[in-house]
C-alpha cells in the first residue's frame, strides 16, 4: 500500500463466516502483511494462470516470503474452457503432491476462473481448506470474489458442480486494472450495471454520467464503484447466503446470459457482454411481460450501448442449443426458470418461465 | 415396517441442519412415506451399486413411486477402487442428464463407498441438493451414515477430497443385515468397538460379554447396539460438526487403518478389518506412551481377535507405503498427526506424533 492511500474496508456479515473485503491501492504488495494479520501461517498456495503470473506473481510471492509463509505458485491454464473437472484435479494433485495441510492457506490470484475453481478446490480438499480471493480483473472485484460462490463447469452448462463457501479475505488492488485488456474492463461493468438495475438507481445515475471515466481508469471513482457494487452483493450474500431465495436477484441478466455463453462455446463472448445482452433481453421481456415501461427499457439499453457492451445476441446463434442452455439453469424448479424481472431501476420481481417461453418472447 | 414393530428415532441436533435417524425392522418398504414426511416431492436418484440393487433396489423403488416420486436408479460400480473423481464424474452426467434440479433428492442406497460419493455428489451437484442416506452395511449404520462426512478418494489417499455435508435422513433398515456377508458384518463390528473404547466403557462391556449374539444377528441387541452407537457418534459430531479439534476422537484406531488400506491397493482388507488392526496397534501405542495399562491393551485385543477381526498387519507389508500413507494423513498439522490415544476403556486423549515415531513405537 503506498503511504497515504487510502483503504476502504468492508465485512460480509454471516457470523462465524464473516469476513472482510479489502479495496485500495498497491495491496498486492502487503499480501504477507494481510494474511498474517488474519491468522494465517505456514503453507500458501498461490493459484493462479501464466498471464496473472507473469504480471503479478513475484509481488505476491515475494510479499508471502518476506511475512515467513512458504509460498507454492500453482498455475492453472487460462481461460473458462479450463474451468473444469480436468483442471480441478491436476489442482488437487499439486495440492497432495506439496502435502497441503488443513491449516494450509490456497489464494486465488487472478479473475473469476481462477476464483471459482481454486475456491472450488478449497471447499473440497481435505473436506475444506481457507482460501483468500485476490481478485485481478473487475468482474472478480465486483462479483465473483464475494459471496462464496465456488464451482467448475460441465459440458452441459456452466458452475453445475460446485460449493457454497465462503474466503477468509478478499484482497482488492484496483492498481491492478491498470493491465486488464480493455475489453475485460468493459465486461466487468456489466455486473456494476446489473447492481444499479436491480438495488441502486443512484449508481445507475452515476453510471450513465460517467461511464467513461471508469473506462478511463479514473481511480478514485473506481474505488467508490467497486465499494458500492461489494457493499450491494454483501448486503444480498446476508440476506441469503446459500442462494434459497432473493439471491436469486443476482442473476439478473444471467439466465439468458449464462444460456449465451453455453451456445457459443464458452469462447465468443466474455461473460459479462454475455450478461450485458442477457440484461438487455431481459428488460425487452421484462416490458414485455408488463413490469416495467418504455422508458426503463431504453436507458438500461442505452448504457449497456454506450458502455461498450453487446446488446442483441450474436447473428449465426444456434437457437436450440441457446434454449437447451436454460433447461440446465441451476434455478430451475418443475422445468420452469425464476426468471429475474426488472420492475423499474433498483427494482426486481421473480417471474417463473419455460425457457421456451422465454424464447418466444425474445423472438428467436 | 411391520405392523407392531417398534422403530427408534435418534436426531443429530446441528441447529438448521438438524436430522433424525430412524432405526428399525421392515424400514425399506416404507422409503417413500419417510421421504414425504420429511417434505420432499419430485425427483429422486437412488444412488446404488449391482449387488444392492439386485437385493432393494425394486423394494425402495416401488415404495417411492407408489408416494408419487419419480425415482430414477443410478448404478456405481461395487468397490473402495471405485470411488473416486471418476465415478463421481459418470454421476454427475447421470445427474444432469436426468436434469435433476436444487430441490431433487438423492437417495444414497448402500455401503460406505455409496454414501460417501453420492453424498459428496449431494454436496456438490448444483452447489448442494439435499440427500438422505439409507445404509445397507453395519459400518455404514454405525458409522460412515451418521455426521455428514462425504468424500471420495485418490490414489495418494483416502477421502482426501469431500466435504462436510449432512443427509436430511438416515433410516437404518436392520432387516438389511441378514443379507450382509458375514465378513462384511464382522468388519462394521470394529466401529462399534471403537466407540466402546473411546467413549462408553457400558457398551464395551456389554461387546465382551455378547458380541457373539450381534455376529448371530440378534435383532433386539442390534437395534440396541446400533442405537447406542448412532447417538455417540451424533453428540461428537454435535459438539465439533467440522473436525476442528474433539471430533478427530472418531479416528482412533484410522490413522493405521487408512495407511494400512492404502499400502494394501484398498483390496486387500475391508475397512473395519484395517481399523481393527489400527485399534490394536494404537492401543499398544498408548501402553507404550504410558496412558493406559496392560489390562487395558489385553482387553482390546482380546474383543477385537474375540469377534473375528485381524490384530496384526498383513505379512509381506511394505512400510515404507505405511508411512507415507501416514504423511497425507488430512489430521496432520506440521508435518506431525493428531494421534488418538486410549487412556483406559472409553476415555481418549490427543498425541502429537510424526508417521516416522508411530512406525517406530509399531517396531516396524
Amino acid at each position: 500500500m503506498r503511504p497515504g492511500a487510502e483503504m476502504r474496508t468492508l465485512t460480509v456479515q454471516l457470523n462465524e463466516r464473516s469476513y472482510p473485503i479489502l479495496i485500495g491501492n498497491g495491496l498486492l504488495d502487503e499480501t504477507g502483511r494481510f494474511l498474517k494479520e488474519a491468522g494465517f501461517r505456514g503453507k500458501v498456495a498461490i493459484v493462479t494462470n501464466p498471464t496473472i503470473a507473469q504480471l503479478y506473481l513475484d509481488t505476491v510471492y515475494e510479499s508471502l516470503e518476506k511475512s515467513g509463509f512458504a509460498a507454492k505458485p500453482i498455475l492453472l491454464p487460462d481461460g473458462e474452457e479450463h474451468k473444469n473437472l480436468n483442471t480441478l484435479t491436476t489442482l488437487y494433485d499439486q495440492l497432495i503432491e506439496a502435502r497441503f495441510e488443513r491449516g494450509s492457506c490456497i489464494l486465488a490470484l487472478g479473475g473469476g476462473v481462477v476464483g471459482d475453481i481454486a475456491g472450488f478446490a478449497a471447499a473440497t480438499y481435505l473436506r475444506g481448506v481457507p482460501y483468500i480471493q485476490v481478485p485481478t480483473t473487475l468482474l472478480a472485484q465486483v462479483d465473483s470474489s464475494v459471496g462464496g460462490k465456488t464451482a467448475v463447469d460441465h459440458r452441459e452448462g456452466k458452475n453445475l458442480i460446485g460449493a457454497f463457501y465462503q474466503p477468509r479475505v478478499v484482497l482488492i488492488d484496483i492498481d491492478v486494472l491498470r493491465t486488464l485488456p480493455r475489453r475485460e474492463l468493459i465486461a466487468g461493468l456489466a455486473e456494476v450495471i446489473k447492481y444499479g438495475i436491480i438495488e441502486d438507481a443512484a449508481l445507475f445515475r452515476l453510471l450513465e454520467k460517467d461511464v467513461q471515466k471508469l473506462v478511463d481508469l479514473d481511480q478514485e471513482l473506481l474505488a467508490q464503484v467497486i465499494e458500492t457494487s461489494c457493499a450491494i452483493k454483501a448486503r444480498v450474500v446476508e440476506q441469503d447466503e446459500r442462494e434459497d431465495d432473493y439471491r436469486a436477484v443476482l442473476n439478473f441478466g444471467h439466465t439468458i446470459g449464462h444460456a449465451l455463453e453455453a451456445a457459443t462455446g464458452y469462447s465468443q463472448l466474455l461473460h459479462g457482454e454475455a450478461v450485458a445482452t442477457g440484461m438487455a433481453k431481459a428488460a425487452a421481456l421484462s416490458k414485455h411481460l408488463g413490469y416495467c415501461d418504455d422508458q426503463t427499457l431504453e436507458r438500461i439499453c442505452q448504457l449497456i450501448a454506450q458502455t461498450g457492451l453487446p446488446l442483441e445476441l450474436p447473428s449465426g446463434l444456434n437457437m436450440r442449443n441457446l434454449i437447451e442452455g436454460m433447461e440446465v439453469d441451476k434455478k430451475s424448479a418443475g422445468g420452469k426458470i425464476k426468471f429475474v424481472i426488472c420492475a423499474g431501476i433498483g427494482k426486481t420481481r421473480f417471474h417463473s418461465l419455460a425457457p421456451q417461453e422465454i424464447a418466444k418472447a425474445l423472438g428467436v
